[in-house]
């Protein structure tokens, strides 16, 4: 009795899938959407059902795309001699919202963690390989995050790139835009210091 | 080009109506229901558009209900000479938590704010009114938010409800548990000293 109703219950359980999400804030959501017109719901509920249906990975380069070609793999206005390496599809539109890099992206899927079980064979090394030949790219850029996993998985993608013979080169680490630096933590500084660049 | 496939700005869109979430958290959201399996999607899209005819408000006291009959209106389980009154479905099962109470509800649905233009005309009275004298109530429970809407709407249905010649008590106001005295804000702990209670 005094639990929700069974479908107040179902929805709370699968809004807690979202990240971050626990029971206090799926519940609220829950309640909130109770208070919304019908139309709204079905909005929502349309676009979730539909969602994997109209927005597919390219096969290529494993970026989101919901028309027949892969926007970020059209030759024709990208630069084909550049490789971008990613490790979500969400990671391309913040690098294209930079408007520095008109090269193709790679997308990893995942980051290395031994620990969670993603070892180096999630990475799909062989089909990165593949696409660097075939492209004939000049330079791999690794773009991953400036984390313990994004740090092992650059590395060992240096490592295995290496071998092909082409410059591989990684975001620079440094102070982010607008940061006083009283406040950058001492591993940021430490990297800012070792790369700094002559001007 | 730099934006997402247009799938996806609508899901981002349509999550932006919960509460608390803005641009970035919508497309967190939105990001990892792609990495979801198709199952779990049609789930919660399924929940959703179901939600509202599963889930209706009891025409008697406004609680949520999922059967033909309303359980917090049940006569027979419940105490019929006691009536409280909330302002949203969701506290009838926080107080029901509490196991201190058995007697009946009574969803207010607003909180008075004239500002916002919620007058109160919205707080449909005389539909309270009869019910109490219907269900010959002998007292009500005024278990409103502790903020200022929340004593606004109190001393109103206070001044109302007290023509009617019944005991109106309010939740009492003092120290949350657990709450050290130090960290206690000065409104709260005026409260507590104003309320404080003989033992």
């Amino acid at each position: 009795m005094s639990k929700y109703p069974l479908a107040l219950q179902q929805l709370i359980a699968s809004l807690k899938m979202l990240p971050g999400v626990g029971s206090k804030t799926a519940e609220r959501f829950a309640f909130h959407l109770l208070t919304r017109p019908s139309e709204s719901l079905e909005e929502l509920s349309e676009v979730i059902a539909t969602l994997k249906i109209k927005i597919q990975n390219c096969p290529e380069c494993h970026c989101l795309m919901d028309k027949e070609v892969c926007e970020f793999c059209d030759i024709n206005k990208r630069d084909s001699s550049l490789l971008c390496i990613i490790s979500s599809p969400k990671d391309a539109y913040a690098i294209e919202e930079t408007h520095t890099f008109r090269g193709l992206y790679h997308v990893l899927g995942s980051l290395l963690s031994p620990l969670d079980g993603r070892t180096a064979e999630r990475l799909n090394l062989p089909q990165l390989v593949d696409r660097i030949s075939h492209l004939k790219i000049k330079e791999v850029i690794v773009a991953l995050d400036s984390t313990l996993e994004g740090d092992a998985t650059a590395l060992y993608l240096k490592e295995q790139l290496g071998k092909l013979g082409i410059p591989v080169s990684r975001l620079a680490l440094g102070l982010p835009m607008g940061s006083p630096l009283e406040y950058v933590d001492v591993g940021t500084l430490t990297r800012a210091l070792l790369g700094r660049q002559i001007f």
